[in-house]
Parts: C-alpha cells; sequence; structure tokens
C-alpha cells in the first residue's frame, strides 16, 4: 500500500504546471517547422490513432483542428489495420498517432501503413527513442519526465498542449501563444488547492457509480476524468457531452445520482448549465468543477477553477481537479493510487 | 404500466426481419442512384453526423466504409456547427446526417452547412417529409413504419442495412448484395427464440451495472446494447471495443461483475474470446451472444446465433438479442418498456 505522503501519482498531478511550461518553451520550434510542412502539404482532414488516455487527447483534437483550424478529423479505428488489414485510403491525410510510451502495437500499425501510403505522419509521445517516435516523418517529443504512475496524468495534459501548440502554429496566431502561455498559472492555481480537492472526495467514499459531463471541446475533460475513476477507484463512470447525454442516457438519472461535470466559460456553457439544473431538480448530487458562478451554485460540491480562461485551452486546466477527485477517491476507498489492480504502465493490444 | 403482452416495444423489436427485408427490396434502386453519383464525386472521406441510437449506427458506418470502401470516416461534432460557428471545411466530403426522426436540429444543422459549402449530402430518416429529408441532396428513407416506442429498435438496425447497402453498392460487389439478402433470415432466428432470452434477463433483476463489449463492426452493437439498458433499464451499462477496454476499464471487474458480450465470427473474434477468457478466470459474469462454441462455453447465460453470419453484416443480427435482454430486464424490474422515465420519442438538441 502506498501511503496518500509517498504517492507518485500525487506527485506526478503536481508536476503538471512545470511539465506543461517546459513543454512550451523547448518545443516550439520544432512545432512551427511540423507546422510549416502541414501547410505546405494541405492535407484535407486529420487522423488521429490513440487508446486510452492518448484517446481522450485526441477527442480534444476533434474539437480544436476542427474549430481553429477548419480540419475535419476522423479517428483511426485500428482494428481496421491490424485486423481486416483493409486500412482506409489515406494519401490527402496528416494522420497523427498519439502514446505516452510510443510502444501500443496497433497505435504503430496505424503510423507506419499511413507513411508507406504517402500520408503525412507525426507522433506524439513521451518516449524519445520508442518505436513510435521512429516510425512517422515527424515527431513531437512531450518531454514529460517519466511517468511512473499506471494511471496517466502529466502525460494526458502534455498531450493536450502538443495538440494546443500545433493549432497555434498552424493558426498563425500570436494571441493563442499567449493563452497557451497562461495555461502553466491556471493550472497551478487548481494544483495549489489539491488537499482541498483530495479532502472533498471523502463524501464519495461509497459511490460505486457516476456520470460525467461537459461538452465541446471538454468532453475530451468528461471522458479523461471518467477514464481516471474507473483506473483509480473501480467504480463505473460514464462519460457524455451533455447532448449525447440527452439522447437516452438522461433516463438514469434519479435521486442521490451523483454527476460530475466540468464547466467551461465560452460557447456551451449554458447548454452544460441547463442540463444541471434540470438534474439538480430531480435530486441529483452535483460536483462542478467551474469559473462560474452559476454553475457552481447548483453543486454540492463546488470546485472553484481561475476566472477567464480560454474556451479552447481550459481542457488542459478542468481534467485537473478531475484527477484530484478521482486520487482522493482511491485514498478514501484505501486503495493504491499508483498501482491499480489488473493494470500495466504499457497495455499492448494489436 | 404496459403489460409484457401489449408491449409496442417488443412488437417493433420482432417486426425487424420484415423491416430488414422490405428495405432491402423497395430501396435498392434508388441506392444503386445515390452511389453511382458518390463514385463521379470521389469524396476524400466521410463524416457522419448523428445522435443517440442513430450515432451507433454512424459507428458502424466508420468499419463499414473503412473496410468495404476504403474511405475514413470523421464524426461531424455538431457543436462545431451550432456553438462554436466553425465548421470544418468540408468540399471534398461525403456527409451523412442519420436520424429517426429526421427532426434533431443540430443534426439538420451540420447537413445544412455541409451543403452550402458544396459537400455531397445525404440523409437517412424513417421520417418521410421531415426537415432532414429535404435538407440533403439525396435522401434515403427506411421505410420502417412509424416507431412508436421511445428506445428506438427497428430504426436502428433499418439504419445498418440502409448503411450495408450503400457500401455494397459503392463496391459494386454482388455478393455482398447476397449476403445483405440474408440478413431478415437470420434476425428471424433470433426473434423466434425471443421468449427465451426474455426469460433469461430474470436472473439480472437485480443487476446495477454492467459492461459491453465487442470489436470492430460490432463496436456499434456493444454501444447500441449498453444505450438499450440504460434507456429501459436505468442501469450503468459501459460500452467498449475489447482494445480500448485493456486501457484502463478493464480495473473495474472483479467477481460477479456482469459482461455482456457479442462476439461474431471473423477476424476480431479471437481477441474476444482471449479478453473473455481473462474475465472469466476473475470470476465475471458473462452473458455472450455468440455462434462460436469456444465464446458460448465461457458464459454463464450463452445465447446462440445463427452461424455463418459475415461479418461485416452481423451487427444487424448480432444486437438483436441485446435489445431482448433490456426489455427482459425493463419487465423483470417491474418497469414500463414503452414509456421509460424522462425520455421522449424525439429529443431536441442544438
Amino acid at each position: 500500500m502506498t501511503s496518500a505522503e509517498s504517492s507518485t501519482l500525487k506527485q506526478e498531478i503536481l508536476e503538471q504546471p512545470e511539465v506543461l511550461r517546459r513543454l512550451l518553451e523547448q518545443e516550439r520550434a520544432t512545432v512551427e517547422q511540423i507546422a510549416a510542412v502541414i501547410r505546405e502539404r494541405q492535407p484535407a482532414y486529420v487522423m488521429m490513432a490513440a487508446r486510452g488516455t492518448s484517446d481522450n487527447a485526441a477527442r480534444y483534437g476533434q474539437y480544436l483542428f476542427g474549430a481553429v483550424n477548419h480540419l475535419p478529423v476522423a479517428p483511426a479505428s485500428p482494428s481496421l489495420f491490424t485486423r481486416y488489414d483493409q486500412p482506409p485510403a489515406l494519401g490527402n491525410a496528416l494522420v497523427i498517432g498519439i502514446s505516452q510510451s510510443g510502444q501500443t502495437p496497433d497505435i504503430l500499425k496505424v503510423v507506419r501503413d499511413a507513411r508507406s501510403q504517402g500520408a503525412l505522419t507525426l507522433s506524439i509521445t513521451n518516449g524519445a527513442g520508442s518505436p513510435l517516435a521512429e516510425a512517422a516523418d515527424h515527431v513531437l517529443l512531450m518531454n514529460a519526465g517519466e511517468e511512473v504512475s499506471v494511471g496517466a496524468t502529466k502525460t494526458y495534459t502534455a498531450s493536450l498542449m502538443a495538440l494546443g501548440m500545433l493549432s497555434a502554429a498552424l493558426a498563425g496566431d500570436d494571441t493563442r501563444w499567449d493563452d497557451l502561455a497562461r495555461v502553466a498559472d491556471y493550472t497551478a492555481e487548481i494544483t495549489g488547492a489539491a488537499d482541498a480537492i483530495v479532502k472533498a472526495a471523502e463524501r464519495y467514499r461509497y459511490m460505486e457509480a457516476c456520470v460525467v459531463l461537459s461538452r465541446g471541446y471538454n468532453r475530451a475533460t468528461a471522458f479523461e476524468i471518467a477514464l481516471k475513476l474507473k483506473e483509480l477507484t473501480y467504480m463505473l463512470a460514464d462519460p457524455y457531452s451533455t447532448a449525447d447525454f440527452q439522447h437516452g442516457p438522461v433516463a438514469m438519472v434519479e435521486r442521490g445520482f451523483p454527476v460530475i461535470a466540468a464547466v467551461p466559460e465560452g460557447a456551451v456553457a449554458a447548454d452544460i448549465i441547463d442540463l444541471l439544473s434540470q438534474l439538480h431538480e430531480r435530486g441529483a448530487e452535483l460536483v462542478v468543477a467551474s469559473a462560474l458562478d452559476e454553475a457552481l451554485a447548483l453543486a454540492h460540491t463546488p470546485i472553484s477553477v481561475p476566472q477567464g480562461m480560454p474556451e479552447w485551452v481550459s481542457p488542459m486546466a478542468l481534467v485537473v481537479p478531475g484527477q484530484l477527485m478521482a486520487y482522493g477517491l482511491a485514498i478514501a476507498k484505501g486503495l493504491d493510487p499508483d498501482h491499480p489492480r489488473q493494470l500495466s504502465k504499457v497495455t499492448i493490444t494489436h
């Protein structure tokens, strides 16, 4: 059993402001070079290949490249490459593989096949010298330092930052780089309140299932918080965009049903608050991470985040309360947050 | 309270063989015409816009168009169109909107914006004369007859059939049309065993949560069975591809944990059986729909389906045991399968 004090997971959560600052400083030149090649090739769309936490980073990319760069994003469906031996035609695509370890065979196969088809390929990985780093035309290293805990935290936010940097470089927009430069401070404000969030998790010691909601850019946040809860506490945590949630799953909500929500400022705030108000009226118990008073007022457990975060960078900060909540719940349940049962750091899938 | 005997949901489940037969017979000429236009335009990729059950049909399309027609498929992320006002550039795309009712405003907006950008657009709907039917360049009507139950069943399998017909027409391959012609018989064999499946659901009367697994073409099946369970029984049912499940969520499984799996013959059978064997060793309780003895032998509750189904059409049949299981569970729990709480037939999202 890892004691709360010596948890590497907690240390890695707290390292995130520094990891994000370093990545932004050290890799901007590389990102600008990659963006120049992409602009020259003018891909019709982006295909992203990833699993688990990295796939949640890809979910962020789906909104990011769509909204900021007008590039549609298609998920790779790795089994098309590895099991059906029928990869789609990718000649005019930018294919991005994301993997913390750079070892996952199916992601590697997507990138290799895409490159052999003549598509432009990019790997985003924390594994310098890994097979994935070697496989693509270009590689963007997270420089996050070794991630020891099985539950990925700093490599998740680093993946988001890498994608955000690429999007800003493609857009050629200095105000976006300014937005990215403030992210480390936003996350530091949240990690500064870590102990309070861990403490707030105690109330949920006997929670067995929950849903996690957000929308748009932060759909990724809902998915990643749910995955952390599953990995670290073994509870069923079901993530949804608020729009998808209304098409059926909302039927699950009854009095006392726990709902965790990330509510960013910006274009989808009103939609999310509207749904949360309905769930609140039905007696759902809400845990809300937001800077918006209207959202926080609905929550039994409100978690304040910094005000004025541009929505497009907010996923890098809004996931942090969820990471801390999952960590706190693991501690409250007497589980080892550093070594979840049945998981290893590198998952091999084909 | 609807009694089991008069349930429209059960009637609509049982209608599926007839609905599939009719759609295949009546709409083939229309589908061939649409396919001719698509072949002429040579889209670089497909974008699909859908919510809820229709989005699970789109998940099938992702593998179908990828493996059979070498077309990458991107999900639409409707909020890019409706909330961020930043739709991606779609000039060279085929954009398909799927909606049973043809009324959902966000799906409608995606199709209208895509058409105004000059993309080729297609609506698949059961709503003749609906706004979605009018919005696209081409429309493919399901002809499923009115679907009265809130939980969609026959319009789901009809959506799969419509996509399957389009894929076969694009491939110009007569053996694929032969495969489609056998689907109604496959589903009829399963609906013929409806009472036994409904009866088998009784054992799960007090189940509060489960996961639903499959892979590849039948990833859609896992998602749709999970959605039916949530809508009709309010339990948490978490769907995964077996590959994604291994990247974290597998940590949830402990002794007695219920796992529902659809195991098709073909390219992903060995992967799924391998994972189910591991879960079986850990004491998970398995409900397995399959034609494969090796898969059925692992299950506490085995559900046999017809042998020899080509994998690419198998999702139209393998979902049916899940529909019947969800219906049977609703009855066992004393719930009204025709009128789930908090849901209405047409969900309006923006």
